[in-house]
């Protein structure tokens, strides 16, 4: 915290700094503290923890909204994250990284391919208290008003206690008016079953739309999925220890230096 | 596997490929069975589990080694898994999914930004028992002969053996002559800490190129960064659920419903 006591908050999202979502969210923070926004200039959604090191990136201070200290950034979510700490922030941790609001779910696999999301993870990397915010509504007229007070109340509940350490929350809501109330969350096992759309280009070369349906594989009750289908937001803790730890002492059983020693 | 009993085996990279990485690895493949083989038409490091939604993607059968089923993609090591399975091998699973050999390491918290790692990741979210490798020398004139016995082995490991489902494995060498085994171990908890390399273009608007340092918090002696310094190839069961499922009892004892409401 500042000396006066007022957070500073760090909001970043995927969906580029001209989205909808990202002023919802930046507005609902300016309630909260003082607010810095480093966000993407274009729409980065579906980049995962991208990272840029071939080029290099711009950052760039826009006046955007009165009264919003704002930079857009050429690159991803997680290159927004890095530079807001290190360049805007000049190394000085916000007490809190926002991510969102997101034109669209986050849930379940979804974590892994979110820029919202990893965003946010790389919030958690750096060490700071964060947290992914997304709405079941993936158009640009999205309208967020009924997910803000779950929004003020999630972020004024993390600065208040203290999350685990490197665990961030992901936070999805459905898009229906009266939202029931939050429900903490797993992460419901599903996947993307692909489906490509192939089309010809006007040089008679292919070219290929990645499309896909989303296919659940979990009937459990306790999953961010089923919370959303029954009215709630789900509040999911994440984590970026990626070790599947229940399956170490069977690997330690295979024959590892037997067939190629 | 085929009715011939030779598995099909799926190579991708993000080195791209003509990187001598997926080189190595593909002939060690080909050892073992069909190897068809779905990579990068660009370099990709770093690209994490990034998608490709806003724009087409191209694919194309190229003929750049002997004997070899190739195919060049203009996208994401994602998506590199997502089309082979799709459209090379028109729904059928490979029996095996290996992604690399990375010119540089993925251990620790570079699981999170490798496009080597996040292909083999993928795989798995597939259902593919997958693989993803990488040596501690990022040049592209890196040598990887004394590495492929061990890749040999540890595949023909997880062909013989089941993962445990929803699993797959991070293997990382050492650049040494002589690696001593393999270690199972976890991720070791680190972060890069980064240092913007801030410059003027000719037009004197600044740009910056990401750079950073690697920062261990880990003492660990069952880590995958120990086993690298200690002369083993590292092998961590990596998992999609990123659930902290620890955290889940203490999330449930928060005032949720208070401060907005």
């Amino acid at each position: 915290m500042t000396k006066t006591n007022q957070p500073t908050i760090l909001v970043i999202n995927d969906d580029g700094i001209t989205a909808p979502g990202i002023k919802a969210l930046m507005e609902t923070m300016k309630e909260i503290g003082r607010v810095v926004v480093v966000a993407p200039d274009s729409p980065q959604s579906g980049m995962g923890h991208a990272i840029t090191i071939g080029k290099p990136l711009r950052l760039d201070k826009v006046d955007l909204y009165e009264g919003m200290e704002m930079y857009r950034c050429s690159g991803t979510p997680v290159d927004c994250v890095k530079l807001a700490v290190n360049v805007v922030l000049k190394g000085q941790k916000p007490d809190l990284c926002v991510s969102g609001i997101n034109h669209g779910l986050n849930n379940s696999i979804n974590v892994l391919y979110s820029g919202t999301m990893s965003a946010a993870v790389e919030g958690a990397i750096e060490g700071i208290p964060s947290i992914g915010f997304s709405l079941d509504d993936y158009t640009l007229q999205a309208d967020f008003s009924h997910c803000l007070k779950f929004v003020k109340s999630i972020a004024l509940e993390v600065l208040a206690n203290n999350l685990p350490p490197a665990t961030l929350l992901n936070v999805n809501f459905p898009n229906i008016k009266h939202i029931k109330g939050i429900k903490v969350c797993r992460q419901a096992a599903a996947k993307w079953a692909e489906e490509f759309d192939e089309r010809m280009d006007p040089h008679k070369r292919p070219y290929y739309w990645l499309t896909g349906v989303f296919q659940m594989n979990d009937q459990g009750e306790d999953t961010d999925v089923h919370a959303l289908e029954h009215g709630y937001a789900s509040v999911v803790p994440v984590q970026f220890d990626m070790t599947a730890h229940h399956a170490i002492p069977l690997l330690n059983g295979w024959k590892w230096s037997e067939p190629g020693f």
